[in-house]
């Protein structure tokens, strides 16, 4: 716990879905004892579409994931992230059966999430975005092409423009309020990196939470994705994504856009060729027109290796990663310089 | 807690497998903090068989019955008991998969006990019999009948008298140094009810507990089954019982055998007449020339409702109980009269 600027009670709010916001969460929990998670629930892929489908249960696996990251518990950590490797609960990771058997043994996510908190030792709050049981669908209107499922949205290579859909959850969901109290109290908010359509999205098209984002007092900071998605955001730039993050709050929301400028050396550019994996563009004259400040960074991390347990995806998974550390320092920076210390 | 007669730290050493020891220790941790339950670690049946086969892991069904009976936690308790009632996990106890996933994280089935316990908040100790990977034998040498496997046992109408039957552990198991520690530091020794040659039997043919039990300086007291196992023990009487303990432990261990000597009531004896239920008989004259006290008590309790959720046997699982209570109290008398109080 680095306390020396004070901010040990800072009320940070991590908005995102599964890895994006474990990395940040991981990172920032260094500086405070007081980060709410809020997290997307319209997940329905891998091992947690299959708790869906034959519990009725709500999505456990970006709540999980936001848990671990911030457990005081490494042996409980441990277990929560274990997935079976063979028989009748291949694939499956611990954490999502014990979240999903806790809403069977309560009938609340809530109290789920809750008691599974204080098995983890979780410092911090995780929060469901919503507690309705919803899809997600995305649908281009003039071209009659609908998208139905998180699942099948994050495996699709567009035909279209993502820019002219309309992402929407089915039926409408409700905000959770403890989602909207959080927002309203936080001291900085924090949109992490994540998939646009199926991280970011679901969890910003919510009623309710555009409004509460325009209307905190804390700063919005968003922390920009690192690489595009092969089929979805190729050749998107920051700005692209930042645009898109306010087009599903439905208003502008960001007060910074936090991104890497960072170039790799030749070896590392030569392997993310071989992974396909493409950089996003900064734009920083594009960026010094909008109403927002941007920020950039060097964030380029270690690149990860591939696990073979991680939910499985269509579309390749980046192996470029951020550097945690180095983006929560300069998110910490611009909550310093946003607000002087007293 | 009742610690009107100093017992608050009384070493308690609970011995048995599942429904009997859960029974037993529920009741007994009213009279202290410091009960160990040690565990059969035979069973292959049910949700433990198919976590066994497609995980390699050590049986968990007993064990967490034992935990949950000791824990201080009562929603963590329904999770471990909770079991899946639809799809792919259907009948698994969500306690068994805790187990086995943590004995996959840890490499440890001891170390599995010991988080399992903290993460139910456990008052005692619960001790699997024996760290080996064991399945159960039951042979009849000069017919050349062999069972294998508990669950075949379990199932099992025996064609011949199981009193002439060897039974045996696959590999030969050695005993946990904890379990035997426990039985050489206790206060009182109880041999739970349960089933002779699945639940009890399994137990004490393990090396060391037979010696370990006659060296004990504390009380060894048998609190006898209630009702008989069709197929198996039809018309063994009280002595009958602790016969075949004696037998399986190789060696004359018992001190005091506490048995049933309560009539049921009309009504109650027409529903066990239709439940194909038989009390085990009393047989005092016996018992009164035995080594061992026989003492009598009136333990009928209620009758169980059937629960569709138990794991499943052939044969017809008993719908009588004791009446822990007033087995509990029993026991603590057997104690009090054995040892007076300081």
């Amino acid at each position: 716990m680095s306390d020396t600027y004070g901010q040990g009670s800072l009320k940070i709010v991590v908005i995102g879905g599964g890895t994006g916001s474990f990395m940040l969460l991981s990172a920032l929990k260094e500086y405070t004892n007081s980060i709410s998670a809020l997290v997307n629930m319209a997940d329905d892929g891998g091992s947690t579409g299959v708790l869906r489908d034959e519990l009725g249960t709500l999505p456990p696996g970006d709540v999980r994931q936001c848990l671990v990251a911030l457990s005081d518990s490494p042996k409980i950590r441990d277990l929560f992230n274990y997935r079976f490797e063979e028989g009748t609960f291949e694939g499956h990771a611990f954490g999502n059966l014990l979240l999903s058997a806790l809403e069977k043994v309560t009938g609340s996510f809530s109290e789920a999430v809750e008691t599974a908190s204080e098995i983890l030792r979780v410092n911090g709050k995780v929060i469901p975005v919503t507690l309705d049981n919803v899809r997600l669908k995305m649908e281009w209107s003039e071209r009659s092409v609908i998208l139905q499922g998180e699942r099948v949205i994050d495996a699709d290579y567009f035909a279209h423009d993502p820019r002219r859909a309309t992402l929407s959850l089915v039926p409408s969901a409700h905000a959770n309020p403890d989602a909207l109290m959080a927002i309203r109290a936080a001291d900085l908010i924090v949109i992490a990196p994540g998939d646009l359509y199926t991280s970011l999205g679901p969890l910003l098209v919510i009623d309710g939470i555009g409004e509460a984002l325009q209307a905190a007092t804390a700063p919005v900071i968003y922390a920009a994705n690192l690489v595009t998605k092969q089929g979805q955001t190729d050749g998107f730039t920051v700005s692209d994504h930042a645009d898109e993050i306010e087009r599903f709050a439905g208003r502008p929301i960001l007060d910074y856009v936090l991104y890497n400028s960072q170039k790799p050396d030749s070896e590392l550019a030569e392997r993310y060729k071989q992974e396909g994996a493409y950089l996003v563009e900064a734009d920083p004259e594009i960026l010094g027109k909008k109403p927002y400040h941007g920020i950039a960074g060097k964030f380029l991390g270690a690149m990860a290796s591939r696990d073979k347990h991680k939910e499985a995806s269509a579309v390749t998974r980046s192996l470029i990663r951020h550097d945690s550390i180095a983006v929560a320092r300069a998110i910490i920076e611009v909550y310093k310089n946003a607000r002087p210390a007293v």
